[in-house]
Formats: structure tokens, sequence, C-alpha cells
């Protein structure tokens, strides 16, 4: 059953024109991140260069291609957490780095802190010597165009919502039954500047944990948080639900109690995988035993070889 | 058994000639939100009026006597979570406000998010009209002392722990059954500047639902969002465990797989409570039934009428 990697681009709800493409980053992502593993590497090496990819891609709401807070501006946040020893690392409202993702994998690695926020995060980039990159080179003009929509008065709420999550994540189990997460994201559309979401909040947009399994969370950020949906997912896993039982009965319950929906990917140690979402889609792509399985919409589960 | 309050000063190793001083704070804010409760006040109101005199007292790591990041600046986190609805406030290194608790439970109030950072915050503060207050005014000499001590290379890390943590923080149960919680810190001395803890993390520096009760947590930071130890405690009580199992089960789990020490104040919706701290000190005062509780070290209980 193992290695496994379970890759998602966003909860939500896709316009019809973005979403035959939502599936092509998530599917190379996967097999990006299978290789890795394949290959000997390590749970955290493989979620990290999943997400990584996704955030270089700018159909998805994270690194280029983020949607913009109500100023105009990027604002990113992302988490990584592995699970041998609960070693987290997140970065929060940070601009101008090409991959929120390294960014937090370094704050693990390299500080006593586990998370770093706005200015503080960017001058702990530039000690480590990761670029500086300009923020135009971040903004899509799809993200412009629903800023710009969003900033009129009369804009439909439902309209609004329309496309509006596209955080990325990752989960996985490498050959050593170790596992890992990693999330990213550039938030809400039209946030307020400093806006910080589920992502970067361990517990709500992922955990890791070798002892129980790892989960990737994506949707409505404040719903999320309210009932730390990734922690939450794990405390029925630890009593004995599936991965697929325990999302489900998780975001049954953000939906009934917050009124919120979302998705999540979830793997366990041994190797057991689901996708789960209560939105009206999420893209998401795994890779195990030389199978790449694939979906958007509730019930897909497409195969071909990885 | 209702109302009740239970109130931390921090857990920690606190130095001997501020013991004392320690006990006398978290008493007068035990004693106040006892009285809000008592004439029929929300438990939400009652904990952030006693967080909010811990932050005006400079003795406690919170507000006024916040300790100073690496630069020598006070940079603080609070979060605020409602029982009822699990409706959640909070702000992470928000600089030059003096009461970070009323600045979180007004971003839960007034906007659609659930936490803003740094420059963001202050940005909603100006908004709101709350006052800049200038950054010396927050400065104690003590913790410029300790902050300039901690800057010398030969410092004792042993030497540099004591007296460290100082997070506040309230649990409440009003008249109705409502539970809530409020933590505020200033995070851990010489930081790194951006540096975020457990305080403003939901489910790690505090947790409230109705339906299982609140927790309001201090001790090191990131062992505490490791574990995510106020929604881990919850857990415990969900499966039928009392306050005190629940937080002794949860606080070993945390030292035992992470080698983190710390402390928590906790409410079930009937009134029992309890303050466990598997550090050396935490400083607590709890009001129920026309008594005060208050204690230092371990064992300690001493009562008196409120």
């Amino acid at each position: 059953m193992l290695p496994v990697v379970v890759v998602h681009g966003g909860a939500g709800h896709i316009p019809k024109d973005r979403a035959e493409i939502s599936y092509v980053g998530v599917k190379e992502a996967a097999r990006a991140a299978y290789s890795i593993l394949r290959s000997g590497g390590s749970a955290m090496d493989a979620v990290v260069e999943a997400v990584a990819m996704l955030e270089n891609n700018p159909v998805y709401n994270a690194g280029r291609g983020s949607v913009l807070n109500v100023k105009g501006e990027v604002e990113m946040d992302a988490l990584v957490m592995d699970g041998r020893t609960l070693a987290s690392g997140a970065v929060s409202a940070v601009r101008r780095v090409a991959n929120p993702i390294r960014l937090a994998r370094l704050v693990m690695e390299k500080t006593s802190h586990l998370c770093l926020t706005a200015e503080g995060a960017s001058q702990f980039a530039r000690t480590m010597g990761v670029p500086e990159v300009p923020e135009e080179s971040m903004i899509t003009d799809y993200a412009r165009m629903r800023w710009k929509k969003n900033l009129d008065p009369d804009t439909n709420p439902m309209e609004c919502q329309t496309g509006k999550m596209g955080t990325v994540g990752a989960v996985a189990v490498d050959l050593e039954g170790n596992v890992a997460c990693a999330t990213s994201t550039g938030g809400m559309t039209n946030k307020m500047e400093g806006r910080v979401g589920d992502t970067p909040c361990v517990g709500c947009g992922g955990y890791a944990d070798n002892h129980i399994g790892a989960v990737s969370s994506t949707g409505h950020g404040e719903t999320i948080m309210k009932v730390t949906l990734s922690r939450l997912i794990l405390f029925h896993m630890e009593q004995g639900k599936s991965p697929e039982e325990a999302s489900d009965e998780a975001l049954a319950y953000m939906k009934e109690r917050v009124h919120g929906l979302g998705g999540v990917v979830v793997v366990d140690p041994k190797g057991v995988w689901s996708a789960h979402f209560s939105s009206l889609q999420m893209s998401w792509a795994a890779a195990q035993q030389e199978q790449l399985h694939y979906g958007l919409y509730h019930g897909e589960d497409f195969t071909e070889p990885v």
C-alpha cells in the first residue's frame, strides 16, 4: 500500500471554463510527489514538492495565482507538519515569496519557532537567502478581474463565492511509514489586509501524526478554524474510523454546526487514503501502487497508470 | 455550581521575588469576572474583562508588561472564543494597543474574519477607534532588563527560561450555561520578529464549545501548538473524562511526546473546573459559590470568601 500521496487543488465552486484545467495541475503534482516517494524520498519532501508545483501553477489560489486582498495585494499563508516528531512550520500573511511552503519548512527547520507572520516572515526569508519576487509577477489577470468585480458594491454574494477557494495541499506516507502534510493559500478574495485563515493554524489547515495519519484542508477558512477540522478528523480516526468515515463525519459536522463547506485529503499510516468534500467540487489526485486516481465532482474516481 | 470563572496568570518558573505579586492580579481578575457573572453578565464579558485587567497589570506577560522580541519591541497575540456558536476572534503580532483581547473580540464581532495579523490588525484597530498607545508605555523595566540579559550570548539557557511564561487567560460559565475563553500574551522573550505562538491559534491557546467546555492554555507555545493542547483536552472530556483528568492526561502527553511544559484552566458546562500545570508554577484563581480559590505551586488550593 505504501507509498501514497494525495493532493488537492482547493474545494469550492469552480467555474465551468476552469474545471478542466484544475485537473491537470493536481495530477502533475501527485505524479512528481509519487516519484519522490518511490525512490525513497520522505513524506515531507513529497508534500512540499507537490505544493510548490501548485504554487508555481497560476491556476490555483496559492503562490502565483493567489487571490488579492481588498487593497489588491497578495498575502499568503502556508503550513507543513512532520508526523514523526509533530514538528511544524508556518508563515502567515507573507508577501513577495514565490513558494511560501518552502519558507514554512525553513521556519520548522531553521528556527525555534513554529510560525512567523507578515514582515517578520519576510525578514526571515531574506536571512535565509530566499529571493524576493516582484508582487506583479504573482498576480494573474484572473485574480485581478475577480478582485475588481468584488469591489463593486452591487456584487452578487453568490457570484462572489464562485471560484473563491483554491487552497492547495498534500498528504503523503513514505516507504518508512512516515506521514506529512503541506497546505498553501492566497486566502479569500478581497479579504481584509492581514486576514489569517485556517491554513497556517496547526490542527485547522493541516495536521500530521505518525500514530494516526495526516490531513490537509481546504474550504471556508473561518469555519474550518471554528471546528479545528484537520485535528477533528484525526480524533475520529483515533477512535477507529477510516479516513473516509472520519472525513465525512467531520465535514457533516462543520456544515451542520457552523454552516461551512470544505474538503480534505487524508491518509493513515498504512496507506489508506481519502479525498472528500462538502463543497460542489474539489480537484484532487492520488498516486498509489502505480495508479493515478483523480476527480473533481462528487462520486468521480478516474484512474490511469502513473 | 454556576456561575464560575477560572483565571491564570501564566505557567512557568516564576522568580521568588515575583511569586507573591503574581497571586494578587489573578485574584482581582477572578473577583471582577465573577461579579459580572453573578449579575447576569455573559461568559464572554467575564473572560474579556478578566484578561483585560491582567493586560493592564504590568506583572504579567500580556498588554503592558509584555516581554520584548529580539529587537526590543512588543508584539502581542490574543484569542477569544464563544462556546455558543464557536465564533472566535484573534489578533497576532499586534503592536501599540493596550488591550489586544478587546481587539480580538472586535475581530469576532465586527468582521467576517477570525484572525488579523500585524499591520492589518493595527489598521483594523484604527478603523474601530481603538487608541494607539506609545510602545514605551507598554514596556516595563523588568521586561527590558530580561531582554538585555538574553541578548548576551553567554546567557545560561536555564536562566533564560526563568520567568519566561506569563501568558494570561480565563474561562467561564455564565448563569445560562454558556462557556467562553480568552487568552492574551506578549509571547516569548527575545522571540524573532513576527513570531506567532499558540495563543491566537484556535484549539491551541484556547477553545470553547457549549457542548463540552472551555480551555485557556499557557506554557511553551511551540509545543502547545504541536499537540493542539486546548482542543485535545476537550476531546478527552468528550470521551467522558473530567476537566482534571483531561488536563492531566493532555499535559502528560505533551511532556512525553514533545517535551513541553505548560498549564491550563478548564471548565465544563455544569461548572466543574480545574487549574492544572506541568510547569513548576502557575498562578491561578477561581470563583464559584461565593468562594475564591487560588494557588501558585502544585497542590495549593487556598480559599477565602469572594
